[in-house]
């Protein structure tokens, strides 16, 4: 049977007045005379602000404690501390990565998110465990939420043997994108790290989502090398780089530089603009043609008690945290949790226009810029052409 | 007629499970033996967590537009800019700081404020407008909100003459402490705008509250400057200074010296924690005994879109800034919008424990940690001894 809907009545970051269909889950057409598809569902905007679906561009549904009892943070301060703290609970509190990914899913698509990309721990304690219960997820929530996978070393890759084995199951099994850590601080080896993982993206066939904590110097080596192998092994165009705080503590030229060869290899930026740490410049990295794009990180798991599933939120922080104030600005930061994260991750397919995937949201805002530091609650969510949430609660 | 509540069966942060009692807008006792008084309102708090009302420790309600029309902003990058933007369009808009600080007030309320200090802008264009506004707001809500206002230079103070005279006018017609702005970068002189400052404060017996966006090395200067009139002046105590950029870039030597100075003349420090400037280090101050505390600054207006009257979100926005993850940690970010906001601001008869205000909140939370990173809707308010808003909304 034909799933089509006719949405009316709703308004464009540009003010107009507009009407959308959508048939089979794909928006047919936009615009101010756009009439019903035949046996459509008829949907009144009540004149709210049209958006469309969210992207997350970078988060760990898998670790995250949603909707549980509260989790009592006690753990040390270093990068070390939280992994080894972590994969120990994991072993031993029955954390269920299927129910928890699947709650914090089921929370993005209420908020408004329709694509997600997640890294998904591979280690050689859980092995592929949680990549299975992220795989049923994704299996369950198909319709409404696209999910990319990312297989990813969270406790090192070199510095623990077997993981690269793992790793390339967890390729085979159903992830799509490899995952990567900090080459030279956490394993140890930064030229054998990234080798170890251009080899195995290479044989997959796969793109890299690298996690890059390093700072400073250290942090400027290692994306120098990553930027050496991502030419040498043609992967231009299929490398995200996330966090690169390094980015934000460079001297000028040698940042400049750098980012200058991160734009021609068309290697992407994920930031989660984290208040506390040095953040890879936005506006420059814009201007020089990088695609840069936004995303919560973890939410509400053992490194951290902060975040939720709500996109407009994390626009907000990166709007506060590149201290974006004009309406203008605020329109970037809302990019990098829409059309950027898109581009950034790969999301065919995607925003306001014919022929995208019909993934909607509808907001009471004035503009852009008003629903991102007002978060109002989603009037309506639609996404793959379904009506999947209304005034905030699932449908 | 004696105004008496008795709520029960609500939680300490300690876990343990209490009543409380007020009379006359007082805590009479709060613990788990504790009785109802004599023809009190009865009220079950259903096991939610109890929290002291929230302290607001620098905003500007005169200057917000909260509730209205949304404000396209378009203004250009520097302070300079941002200060004469508003300075006109305060004067050409129809902005009604009366009407506008009482809608941001009761949002306050509802969201389990019942303490705040504000800044009012006080100009040669606007005179003591703002401050008029301000005041028959604060006597509208005086009986559920204490406000402490500060006569707050905009505008610069010695580059605008009459501003000195003005600023005095205020004080005498209800303003309660004397605020002052960036000596050197708007004033253009430290030694006369301080020693003018000092004097005023002097002259009326107010404290002072400045803000002092100065970064670096001539925020540092300033603040020398600063610390050596605020002990020949005799103000120990009774010296605020807001944001303080200069503290979070100096070489460390140089700041440990200054933060023993600002210890020792017992100045305190408002932060309102922004992520895209550095900031005064908040453990370090609490180490050295300084009185450290959390603000909004300005709510949704032509600064600044963001913002919104829930300490607890500012209590978040802190934790994140100063990356505190730990349960313990998280508790310094809500001491910097409860305790320490009360004792740097002088509001007295603060917290939970008999013969102080009668200010509680009830949230569903876990903890206090939780209670600032979910920030849940606010099951009571009670102010002065009322139940003033219930379930989010203005009772």
């Amino acid at each position: 049977m034909t799933r089509s809907l006719y949405l009316s009545n709703v308004r464009l970051a540009d003010g107009q007045f507009v009407s959308v269909s959508s048939v089979d889950g794909r928006i047919e057409a936009i615009g101010a005379h756009v009439t019903a598809p035949p046996g459509a569902h008829l949907e009144d905007g009540g004149g709210a602000l049209l958006l469309p679906g969210f992207v997350e561009g970078h988060t760990h549904i898998d670790k995250s404690n949603w909707g549980r009892p509260w989790y009592r943070n006690e753990v040390g301060p270093l990068l070390t501390d939280r992994i080894s703290n972590e994969r120990e609970w994991r072993k031993t509190s029955g954390h269920d990565a299927a129910a928890q990914s699947l709650a914090l899913s089921r929370a993005f698509v209420q908020m408004g998110t329709t694509r997600l990309r997640t890294h998904v721990d591979i280690d050689t304690d859980a092995r592929l465990r949680h990549l299975e219960g992220v795989l049923a997820t994704r299996q369950t929530m198909h319709d409404v939420l696209e999910m990319q996978i990312v297989a990813f070393p969270q406790s090192g890759m070199l510095v623990r043997p077997g993981t690269v084995e793992l790793l390339g199951s967890a390729l085979t099994e159903g992830a799509d994108v490899l995952g990567a850590l900090d080459p030279a601080l956490i394993d140890g080896d930064p030229v054998a790290s990234l080798d170890a993982t251009f080899a195995l993206a290479d044989r997959h066939g796969k793109p890299i989502d690298i996690h890059l904590h390093e700072p400073g110097e250290i942090g400027a080596f290692t994306l120098r090398l990553l930027l050496d192998r991502a030419e040498t092994m043609g992967m231009q165009g299929r490398v995200v780089v996330s966090h690169g705080f390094c980015l934000g503590a460079l001297p000028e030229r040698e940042r400049d530089a750098l980012l200058d060869r991160i734009a021609h290899r068309r290697v992407a930026l994920l930031t989660s603009a984290p208040p506390s740490r040095t953040v890879p410049p936005l506006k420059l990295c814009r201007k020089k043609g990088i695609t840069m794009f936004g995303g919560n990180d973890g939410i509400r798991d053992t490194w951290s008690p902060y975040g939720v599933p709500d996109m407009l939120e994390r626009a907000m922080l990166i709007g506060m945290r590149y201290d974006l104030r004009r309406d203008d600005d605020l329109m970037i930061a809302f990019d990098c949790v829409s059309e950027a994260a898109a581009r950034g991750c790969g999301f065919a397919d995607y925003g306001l226009r014919a022929g995208a995937r019909a993934d909607l949201v509808l907001v009471d805002a004035a503009s852009v810029a008003h629903a991102v530091v007002a978060r109002p609650v989603r009037k309506l969510v639609v996404s793959n052409g379904r009506i999947v949430a209304r005034d905030g609660a699932l449908a």
